[in-house]
């Protein structure tokens, strides 16, 4: 059997966790190419400097995944016409297009998402509708072959979703025991639902400040794709 | 309140999420070197290209959490005397000394588990007697400053802790929300008690192929650690 063919969107400000998941998950058995326009490194949005192995241009045409992550650069990222470009590109061909936290936004703004269901982190999820998407509170969403995945953490449970939908349950199942991943989190905040109301109210305060030009991002790409020049 | 600096080991064929999970948990509230022998991009065990911030010799002398992650390069950087000596250096004075995976072979031949409990990916436990320390398999494990954690994903459990340790658990729970830390893994594999006796035998195997070189690594650095060399 041949391996899996899998593009990873990088771009400036990207949350690595988003990525590094399922790159984990995923790297014993797929060949991973890590995108961006050039082949500078793309510094994280926790300033980490990762070394893209693709462009645009010389990433494979057809690929099984196609994935985006997300993070604090999300706006800019949706504001980058030769980003959502490639998306919709290889997104048009891929077996299934894939994303975690905020990548559905990305997802969303190449018009991939239209009339899908969809996940996104918790702090975003009034993003999807505009998009065309409808949003859903799951961890992991698999609507046809759009499989996308809530916040940051989230990517190691749709990793596995995605290596057991490819690969089968065992293979799945063994990675899961490579990664040692039994988890048990010290704390019960990871849900909005589940945090002290202080906690809530400081990371949304702290996200806050950044949905305005989210939401301006979003609305311009919609028009750029309406218009079919995306 | 001045913000803690952690000094991060990388080496050549590392598995980046045992490096990168507590990366991402730190990220926003610590100062974080990345430290390998030069600055030349490191290669992890997944084929990622990440870049180092400081060198042995640039990295601050005194910093608050020296940290070591595991991966398949275990072997070689047991092998190589500057690592072990850089972990020696930095871990006498460092506030927290800590790992995830079988980083804590890494600290065992640097001498720094002498007499202490530790945590190591679950495959490899039979290691740290050798190196003179107590196997726990407790998924995080404090003792006195020595804080480590099991495999790969652990990480994450591992990095919330520290956290807690040094900025308070209100802190820890606010940015487990930010990461969306609700985990739910869609298999139940993720431990040597749990998967089934195929998908663990599958794993035993192909981590068997290197245990007789790390092995003999381990005697060597204990030998070398005796010399007073290290």
């Amino acid at each position: 059997m041949t391996r899996p063919v899998v593009a990873m969107l990088m771009f400036p400000n990207f949350t690595h966790l988003d990525l590094i998941g399922p790159h984990c998950v995923w790297g014993q058995d797929m060949d991973i190419e890590l995108v961006w326009q050039d082949l500078a490194p793309v510094t994280t949005d926790s300033g980490m400097q990762i070394l893209p192995t693709a462009t645009f241009a010389t990433c494979p045409q057809q690929v099984d995944i196609v994935f985006v992550p997300g993070g604090f650069g999300t706006t800019d990222a949706i504001a980058n016409p030769a980003a959502l470009g490639f998306l919709a590109d290889r997104g048009r061909t891929a077996r299934y297009v894939t994303s975690v936290c905020t990548g559905s936004l990305l997802l969303g703004a190449a018009g991939l998402l239209q009339g899908y269901r969809a996940a996104v982190h918790w702090a975003f999820r009034e993003f999807l509708k505009p998009l065309g998407a409808e949003c859903s509170t799951d961890r992991v969403v698999i609507d046809r072959n759009r499989i996308t995945g809530g916040g940051v953490t989230a990517g190691i449970d749709f990793g596995l979703t995605v290596l057991a939908e490819v690969l089968g349950q065992e293979r799945a199942e063994a990675i899961q025991l490579m990664m040692e991943y039994d988890p048990a989190p010290p704390f019960d905040s990871g849900s909005p639902e589940k945090a002290s109301p202080a906690v809530v109210g400081a990371i949304e305060s702290l996200l806050a400040e950044g949905k305005p030009d989210l939401h301006r991002a979003i609305e311009e790409a919609h028009t750029l794709l309406s218009s079919g020049k995306a």
